[in-house]
């Protein structure tokens, strides 16, 4: 591979421009800013490396769609999204969100971790391999979506209108991070979610605090509504909630064992002097990966500006994720969420639903996860980490577990990338060697059998 | 006094374009938007009709000071404010915040009912006594502060600077109200304020909502130290904090039992089923005029936009308003919060204290509240609602109570006002017979042993 490795290096300038190119192009979904320009131009770089591609449409932003043929028959796809996460806070940023600046071998964007570092990554390593040996080892797809950071809405009819085109043999999953101390993470799965928005209504308007002796505050109906979700304990309340959480195998406790996670430097680079309920060791990695969570993503009611103002609010609303483990069901939880405020005095209350996704999970033994396993001994010098399943979330469900296509998680992240937050950023280096990682999983996958 | 009321009456078009005039002039002191313009203008009314003006200097935004000689010796004091509320929700509003549009008999600003609308009142009353009688009954001071929408936070530093200028023989309050049958309320002290935010923070950026399995959620540790506050019983739960709450007199069961309050109406207009905790009558207005309350007036933490975002906030804030009742003091409430949220293991949230305000009481029986009342009948053509104290919050103690001097409210907004919300109104119809109920209180007052 040591061609290949050596055209990356002399194009690396070329490779940084096209994600800097990319990055600066907004495409945030929730808004919907800057969509179509972006799947244009995903299209466009994978006919520009070689590729057939065209945007199927679905009743949402369409999804690109890339294919490279391959020697042999074995089909490897690369699931990536183009869309990004909103930029807010503004404040918080040191450098414009979608300025793509580089600073001390960093390159800050919104969406440069997620996706977009992934998604150049992947192309530039097909480009690198046509270019050094004018062919690919397996046959290549991209599947890029529009709409993973709301939730990946239209995709589930996508899958069901377009079967017959996104079959494969593996997918290299979209995310994929380096731990704290450098080494890399592979995950072999995600959690499932179910995010809905609840809604406390009062008055039919906001009204001087002075009344809030005697008419109902939202505000305070949905604190309490939240305090029967969850308390200090990190115990969700709802009835059933657990009750389909699968125990772990002997398999899972063997690689919670052996994952690393490097409690220390997380801590540090977060600035903080614990992690929730001062949790260590195999219980805490046993939290991130098999736990189901609650989790406040956005709370707001009456005045959040400056200063004080006395307003009794006519308003109040929170955003939840709930992130799910096999074998939830999230239709199932979001009945059980209602069925529990309805029975705690809060029917009042609407639930709106944005994502539902199913969690999902890969076996450890599989070709793919074999070659990227082996590949990435050799690139990065170090036994990577494996996870059982990413904390993470994705449509890993619908697209692969679903169809029996084995999903691997591996990219250019690292623990710090502040994904969903300000600044976030990938490691130059991290990228091009995230390039080389991928020609060198296609060229072994040939291989496995 | 027929004579000025028809003078009113020719000059009522006047009048009402005082009032547009100073409320299309922002005034927002939480935002220090248009102060020095509006107390400019404040200073130039007074002047204009007749009276001696001055803008007093305290280390925040001056007082306008206004002064006019009077018959007697007497001297009636009115004590107003030139700021106002921020005008958010803006989407809200049908009309623009500082348009000051006419619709249906009802002028529609920030600020027209809290607190321009009074204050105009009260200028154009003397206004039309000095063109009709070329001189006034009682010596009249004017005292416009603006901070009061900040909690007056320079207004004790203002009376100790200048206690030799304020003195009085009573003061006619800020604001006052018509019930829902358009029955007048005069009201004879307020409660009290201690208004605090409250900060929660966790890792020292947002981050991807996966990391709530094990990294701390500043939005639930908020949420929890809340619910340790209040519960749906709304009793504050604060150790101590109801030790000083002055119970009630024969006088004030008295008061609260012929205190007119419409339920119907109130609840009716407010798009209501019942008031909180199903109270009526008697109760009812017992918690309304004599029991503090702890508000939430804002919360915000994580992504307030539209659509989903997955994000564990950094950090989380509430806006929190205590009203107070005699004999509390905010001091005392401040020090009170801290210990509670300490003992509960919340020291890590850290309070910022705004108002500290204490309430006020006037008793039932002297010359200004005999004035005020009987002036009452003899304008609106029937009995006011007398309420012992107002459920609102003012400076009423450090500017009277703690000087000896009597203080009433009584005004020109009516009990759909909006203050401090969006739309909000006064009738054209009470402006007018407001200021023929000052200039009569004028009069009145004169003749009251």
């Amino acid at each position: 591979m040591q061609d290949v490795f050596s055209y990356i290096e002399q194009n690396r300038e070329t490779y940084i421009g096209w994600l800097q190119d990319i990055c600066k192009q907004p495409s945030v979904a929730a808004q919907n800013r800057g969509m179509k320009e972006t799947a244009d131009m995903v299209e466009r770089f994978v006919r520009e490396i070689g590729g057939e591609a065209e945007q199927l449409e679905t009743s949402g932003y369409p999804v690109v769609f890339g294919q490279f043929k391959g020697e042999s028959e074995r089909i490897l796809s690369f699931y990536n999204h183009y869309d990004v996460q909103p930029e807010d806070p503004l404040d918080l940023w040191h450098s414009p969100p979608f300025g793509a600046e580089i600073r001390d071998g960093y390159m800050y964007a919104r969406g440069v971790a997620d996706n977009k570092g992934n998604l150049m990554a992947r192309l530039a390593a097909v480009h690198a391999c046509l270019q050094v040996r004018g062919k690919l080892p397996v046959g290549v797809k991209f599947i890029v979506e529009g709409e993973e950071e709301i939730g990946s809405v239209h995709l589930e009819e996508f899958v069901e209108k377009y079967a017959d085109r996104i079959g494969a043999d593996g997918c290299v999953w979209e995310f994929g991070y380096k731990n704290a101390d450098g080494r890399p993470q592979i995950s072999l799965g995600v959690k499932g979610m179910c995010y809905v928005e609840l809604i406390c209504r009062g008055a039919n308007t906001d009204l001087h605090s002075a009344n809030a002796a005697i008419i109902e505050n939202p505000a305070w109906r949905l604190l309490w509504a939240l305090n029967t979700l969850k308390g200090p304990d990190e115990r969700i309340r709802i009835e059933g909630f657990y009750d389909k959480v699968a125990s772990l195998s002997d398999d899972d406790q063997l690689m919670l064992e052996q994952m690393i996670y490097n409690e220390e430097d997380t801590l540090e680079k977060l600035g903080l002097k614990s992690f929730l309920l001062d949790l260590k060791g195999i219980p805490l990695k046993e939290k991130l990966i098999f736990q189901p969570t609650c989790t406040v993503c956005g709370i707001v009611s009456g005045y959040i500006g400056q200063g004080s103002k006395t307003v009794l609010p006519a308003e109040a609303r929170v955003k939840l994720d709930f992130r799910l483990v096999p074998d939830q069901d999230p239709h199932e939880i979001l009945a059980l969420l209602r069925k529990h405020l309805d029975e705690h005095g809060f029917s009042d209350i609407e639930i709106q639903s944005f994502t539902l996704e199913h969690p999902a999970r890969t076996p450890l033994n599989n070709p793919l996860t074999r070659a990227v396993v082996n590949t990435s001994k050799q690139i990065y010098g170090m036994e990577p980490t494996i996870m059982p399943m990413s904390p993470g979330t994705g449509p890993m469900y619908i697209l692969c577990q679903h169809l029996g296509i084995p999903a691997v998680s591996v990219g250019v992240g690292h623990f710090a990338s502040n994904n969903h937050a300000p600044n976030e950023n990938i490691s130059i280096d991290d990228y091009i060697q995230g390039i080389k990682h991928i020609a060198a999983i296609l060229e072994e996958f040939a291989k496995e059998v």
